[in-house]
């Protein structure tokens, strides 16, 4: 076949559900050479992520590494190793993600009792605590704590204590939450949680920190029935990251030296100061949205500071809207799914995306398009509320 | 925490059973900023990506892809959309490789039937067809085309004829022989096949270039239960991958990148030119060893071109020459696994790394190591060997 031209990326401002932009000195690092991966560098660096991972994580969990895959990825990871056939497990159900865990632990046999709230609305500790009074022996409550398809984000600490109060494990979906705003793993007493990369640490997707307590990693190591899947087994997976060393699969190398970059910037930035950037920026956004009449489409008080979801103003076409970002200004804006598909769009403010700089830019730019599409809007006022 | 100092990967030269050394063209590609994984300009490339895949493996296979995982969550993917509880499936086993098809059969559900031959020996027809003799209905023969830990190259098309004639699909292994032998899935009729990116493509680790005949898809799409990874599962793969585009999770950008390169050089050089490079660096070292008194420890006739069985001689301690060649000279050789622990080097040519200047550079290292480890070793002669 004749030879295609070379990939050349376009300089896009991420501002969707993520991936978000990432830092020149994380990208710098990925076209390091390769290393082997039972090399003793890097096995250094193994143990090094691991550590940098617990202190994002707030947690001393030793089970604390990245899976060799994207975030539903170390979804399935969690409920392979903790779930088995005719488990009983209770998921919170209020967007894509709560939707997917189901189908997952389905897929491990578990006898699922789904907790639902409206999309963008929270899981509340009463729906839990009822839930877990029809089920008998729950093994598992999992909750998305920061739901990327609509921007809820659900307390997690009473929750937490109703699902050890009965005895089952608590699973965390932190694939947006980590690393803008709090996430405590110890203090709120989470058994079992996986994140993305791609978010809010700002490192390419492609990877999903996970981290198991020892209780859960317990239940791996216990089960009577091996792990369905080999490639997550995380009784396998010890050997790797442990300090066995035992040869499992190929780490994907590159991903690694990227995440390494990453998670330096997070701690040097510090957890506080970032988790308060992104508050602010989300906080601004929010204003300027008032500004120009427009709201955001999930539940007050709950709202996530990294992914803000517009409603679509009557007589705006949504679709249009996001190619003109994407095609004239190069913003990248996420789409609404399921039942709010048409009905918002997903702007992120994750990780190094969250500036001041990407809100006037992406202000500027929407309330344009807005004007082109036969919505009036005073881009100046909405700059001026930034302030 | 404090923040720890900034990783930085040393130049090795990378000689074992992979990675492989990666041109400066792919790393460099990976440090193109991100876009989203649902950009035109990334569904684009994905195109270009199925269509380069298409030409490396040599077929029409429409569901061609890269799964985003290694090489093992490529194996699995194969099997949990193939195979269901109480299949029958024919696994040769002749290494790591087909031990690791047989656990991760079990893992779903099926009922296996090994076909074994000692390390560094080949499967032969024969053995398939006695197998075949006695499993009643088989569903599926696995087959380890290239055994990366023993370097025996099975041949594939009378197995394939074989288990088609029995009614039974055909996978085949082929991590570490694409792109550095020849591999041809539509004249040998495969089924179903996973590979690697970083062997004989020389690209990192992170993705698993897969391809299933039309006929295997068509068993993963009627089956009566449900895959039972949603991360792996191809009915969902499929309306990512294909047209329709529906977002199923976030694919690892910056390794699409990565592939996208190196799969142009690949092209660029010509299937039939890369073969013949990684057969005269073969046959070159194996001259210089020979000058040596030196040997390789797999079955003459089916030796793999691109992984190096070296046995150990006798009064030389394995472990000590691979840390001196990494210590000293920052070269990387692969241990002995299983039965063949500390009996053999692994020595890669895979992709980049076969080239006559490795060869050079690995001899007399490694003439000098031995000399140091107590085996006299005539480095001149081993040199004047490989012109």
């Amino acid at each position: 076949m004749e030879i295609l031209p070379a990939f050349k990326a376009p300089a896009r401002v991420l501002m969707g559900p993520g991936p978000s932009n990432v830092s020149a000195e994380v990208l710098q690092s990925m076209s390091q050479p390769l290393v082997g991966h039972l090399d003793p560098v890097f096995v250094k660096m193994m143990e090094e992520l691991k550590t940098m991972l617990r202190a994002v994580f707030l947690t001393r969990n030793e089970m604390t590494f990245p899976v060799s895959g994207t975030g539903s990825a170390g979804m399935e990871f969690c409920f392979v190793n903790l779930i088995g056939p005719g488990d009983e497990v209770i998921v919170g159900v209020n967007g894509v993600f709560g939707t997917r865990m189901v189908d997952v632990a389905e897929r491990c046999g578990a006898r699922v009792t789904k907790v639902e709230a409206p999309w963008g609305q929270i899981i509340t500790p009463e729906q839990i605590a009822a839930a877990l009074r029809t089920v008998p022996k729950p093994k598992l409550v999992a909750i998305v704590h920061a739901e990327t398809s609509t921007g809820a984000l659900t307390p997690v600490e009473e929750i937490s204590k109703l699902a050890h109060a009965a005895g089952a494990l608590l699973l965390l979906d932190t694939v947006t939450s980590l690393g803008g705003c709090p996430v405590r793993l110890d203090e709120w007493a989470v058994d079992a949680t996986y994140s993305g990369t791609q978010k809010c640490l700002s490192c390419p997707p492609g990877l999903s920190p996970v981290s198991l307590s020892p209780r859960a990693l317990e239940v791996a190591r216990s089960r009577r029935t091996k792990v369905q899947s080999w490639y997550l087994d995380v009784n396998l997976l010890a050997s790797y990251w442990g300090q066995e060393r035992v040869y499992h699969h190929t780490a994907p190398i590159t991903m690694n030296y990227g995440l390494h970059a990453a998670l330096r910037l997070v701690l040097a930035e510090g957890l506080e100061n970032r988790w308060k950037r992104h508050q602010q920026n989300h906080l601004a956004l929010k204003s300027a949205l008032a500004a120009i009449g427009l709201e955001l489409a999930n539940q007050e008080g709950h709202q996530l500071w990294q992914l803000n979801p517009i409603r679509v103003p009557a007589g705006v076409e949504e679709l249009e809207v996001r190619k003109r970002l994407l095609n004239d200004f190069n913003i990248e804006v996420g789409a609404g799914l399921g039942p709010l598909k048409g009905k918002i769009w997903r702007v992120g403010l994750m990780g190094e995306t969250s500036s001041r700089e990407n809100l006037r830019l992406f202000l500027t730019a929407f309330c344009q398009v807005l004007n082109e599409c036969g919505r009036p809007t005073d881009t100046k006022a909405a700059l001026a509320a930034l302030a």
